[in-house]
């Protein structure tokens, strides 16, 4: 890991904990550089204003979770992953997704979510050596029917406080995919 | 049809025509009013301002799709129903929806599948003598997440102005489906 890396990661650990006393809204920077004990300037070295880094926490922790492990590990690890993912940074997430309308949030996890799936849907035709050559259209949309189920559904589990536990609801994700892959 | 659904039809046809001229915002009541050809005070006998009467309009129309059709006629026919709904009321949908952050819209949409989802699963189960009992929780979870991928995927349609077409999006939704009930 560069070390540029590892201190945009302090940044957002020390801004997660700030979290638990303020609001998004009433956070400065210095509040969140003293809480990650550097220099106050180290930030715009990384990130434009606090926002900018909400954002680079959804693209980077998402991809280390999802499109990081595609290839190497189960998809339905990689599910489960990621939904323990965000039962253990549910805090995080209500703040900011109360406050973001939950767009920038929705389109990263959308497209990572869309290539999980691209790669299980191709792998899942090829194994069964049904020899189908997608349209990429086709497969396209139905990938993104897919996807739009559970991001939208760990979406309104994120914002209502995680009410079932994070095995049960990837349980659930896993039985819907398995519907598509297996009939 | 009661007096008063009449009047409010009409008003919601005054309404969806003066969308062609002006946005949301800048909307009037009495330039509505005049476009009705009614009294000012008329809308106020049925609407608080105009976000109630889009809200009215969205409920209304979505249930006498849906809600209505829901043991009188085909899933497809109403998911056929419905997408053509969208397509011929894009413009409308498409100016509501960018002002109104779509909550209320996909509030009451999610609503509306939702049923038309519990029945079909709860018909397709039964009519394969599977004998399953549902936990209600269960099968409320499963049409959820299936609920959030037809109706996130149809607001991304309606706000990428239809690309596709409503016949070809609607086999799409129907084949999504067939996977669940079939399997």
């Amino acid at each position: 890991m560069s070390g540029s890396i590892i201190t945009q990661k302090k940044i957002a650990d020390a801004f997660k904990q700030v979290l638990y006393q303020s609001d998004l809204e009433s956070i400065t920077v210095s509040q969140l550089m003293k809480q990650a004990k550097m220099r106050r300037q180290t930030f715009y070295d990384y990130f434009l204003d606090k926002y900018d880094l909400v954002n680079w926490i959804f693209q980077q922790e998402l991809t280390e979770i999802i499109n990081d492990n595609i290839g190497y590990r189960n998809w339905k690890d990689i599910l489960g992953l990621l939904v323990e993912y965000f039962e253990s940074n549910c805090h995080f997430y209500l703040k900011v997704l109360s406050y973001d309308g939950q767009n920038a949030f929705k389109f990263f996890l959308k497209e990572e979510i869309d290539q999980l799936l691209q790669s299980l849907l191709i792998s899942a035709y090829k194994s069964k050596d049904k020899n189908i050559v997608f349209k990429s259209h086709e497969n396209g949309l139905y990938c993104r029917i897919l996807t739009n189920g559970l991001v939208e559904t760990v979406t309104e589990w994120i914002l209502s406080e995680c009410p079932i536990d994070s095995r049960d609801l990837s349980r659930y994700f896993i039985d819907y995919l398995n519907h598509f892959i297996s009939s």
